[in-house]
């Protein structure tokens, strides 16, 4: 018996097509176990590329394949013609922009491209400089920023700050710091000094002790750094210092940056 | 007369939020200057916190408002909860989730979070192996690392190199190098000599020179490097260089991240 074969999702949108993968991957999880092949046609904005499209759908279809297909293109034209090919076409915005026509009673713009877009300058140059602020303070010149940042992000070396501020800035606009806790810090009672007078600001990360083994090993295979025996100390150290002055913690062994920072906006909001 | 309150948008989702608020962008994008307000509840996975949201919504509508609630909820109890609230709900995903049941001859899932947990481990530390890449290479150190690349993003410092490869990493778990243009590369004919046997992988990206000047005024105000002399210097030696070897480029002035790598991605396929 042979495998079964993969399934072709199409992406089409006439911007980014990152909203219709979104949507597409969210609802097809709930479906685990099919083999899907990912095939995106973004920038298809106009009748004529359309058009293209639904001439691959209709030729994988002569093969004897269904192919899913989800797009986010509003153009009516420009729809109707990707709705003639012979495939599951999921209409993503048509049904929500009918029912928001009512509710703002005018008609929705129906434009290409949209929130990806720069159409909000001040909202994309937050983001940018959330970015570059989180590069400088990784860079380990952080600590007079730390006065300017929204949070601060303390562990151990890879326990995962970086992709973490990262993407807080990237998606969020939000201006993260980084403090990684060294030796000099297990040593000492109270918190680092740096970071005494940010205590609100303060979110621990920690890591299973063999996750960090492995991650360091690659970087530094056979050093004392990457040693299981050194990633328990520092994890052990850390989760005790974080208990100590009682600050949110949150695990990167099985979290995504995607979970842990919508986790911390979260507490944010709480706090 | 006053100004417009803004309306309230609520985001509902039992996970991290972000397909939700991702979709509900895309729409309201197509009913530009109504002034709105986004509140995020994320993590809503049971019907008590459903039930304690639907009675914010309540609150809400008993001050004269008509919030907009996007929830990507599936558990048909927590759902319903949130859509006895006195508000439009957008039910972004159960129209979706049932028609895929009959292609799928199965019910979906219904399970709680989603694409954005690490429920594809390889996919995931792909994306974080990509992001470490980035960072290595931008600080300079990268040369040797071409081979491994994905593409190389070439320009001037602060032309949009760093985003836009921190984007593809984190978005798209693609390898993005970064190769910055100085002065000694416009002294010769060639490319530049790291670069001359990765031709295939190369994408320029460019900038408007007075935009180049504003982001590196910020960054050393004053200086030599920022002057809108210097800036338009090498920005037309940048795209000269470009044009002599035939890159692809991107302008970085009035694109975004999302747009700049969506293009990108999208000519590497057809390249």
């Amino acid at each position: 018996m042979s495998l079964p074969a993969a399934r072709t999702v199409l992406i089409v949108s006439d911007h980014t097509g990152l909203t219709a993968e979104n949507i597409a991957r969210a609802l097809l999880a709930h479906f685990p176990g099919h083999p899907l092949r990912y095939v995106r046609r973004p920038f298809t904005a106009d009748v004529m590329v359309a058009r293209a499209v639904a001439q691959e759908v209709s030729d994988l279809a002569a093969r004897g394949e269904r192919p899913l297909v989800f797009t986010t293109i509003t153009r009516p034209e420009v729809l109707s013609e990707l709705q003639s090919a012979p495939a599951q076409v999921f209409d993503l915005l048509t049904p929500g922009l009918d029912v928001l026509e009512q509710e703002f009673g005018r008609p929705a713009a129906r434009h290409i491209g949209g929130h990806h877009d720069m159409h909000d300058p001040g909202e994309y140059l937050g983001r940018m400089e959330a970015l570059d602020f989180a590069l400088a303070t990784d860079d380990g010149i952080g600590e007079r920023q730390y006065d300017l940042s929204d949070l601060i992000l303390v562990g151990v070396s890879r326990a995962g700050k970086t992709p973490t501020s990262l993407f807080l800035a990237l998606q969020h606009g939000v201006r993260a710091s980084n403090y990684p806790l060294a030796e000099d810090d297990f040593e000492r009672e109270g918190l680092p000094a740096p970071l005494d007078k940010h205590r609100a600001k303060l979110h621990g990360l920690t890591i299973d002790p063999r996750r960090l083994h492995a991650i360091r090993t690659q970087r530094k295979p056979g050093s004392r750094y990457a040693s299981l025996e050194q990633c328990e100390y520092e994890v052990r150290r850390a989760e005790r210092l974080f208990q100590r002055h009682g600050l949110p913690v949150r695990d990167t062994t099985s979290a995504s940056v995607e979970e842990i920072a919508a986790g911390i906006l979260n507490s944010l909001r709480r706090g």
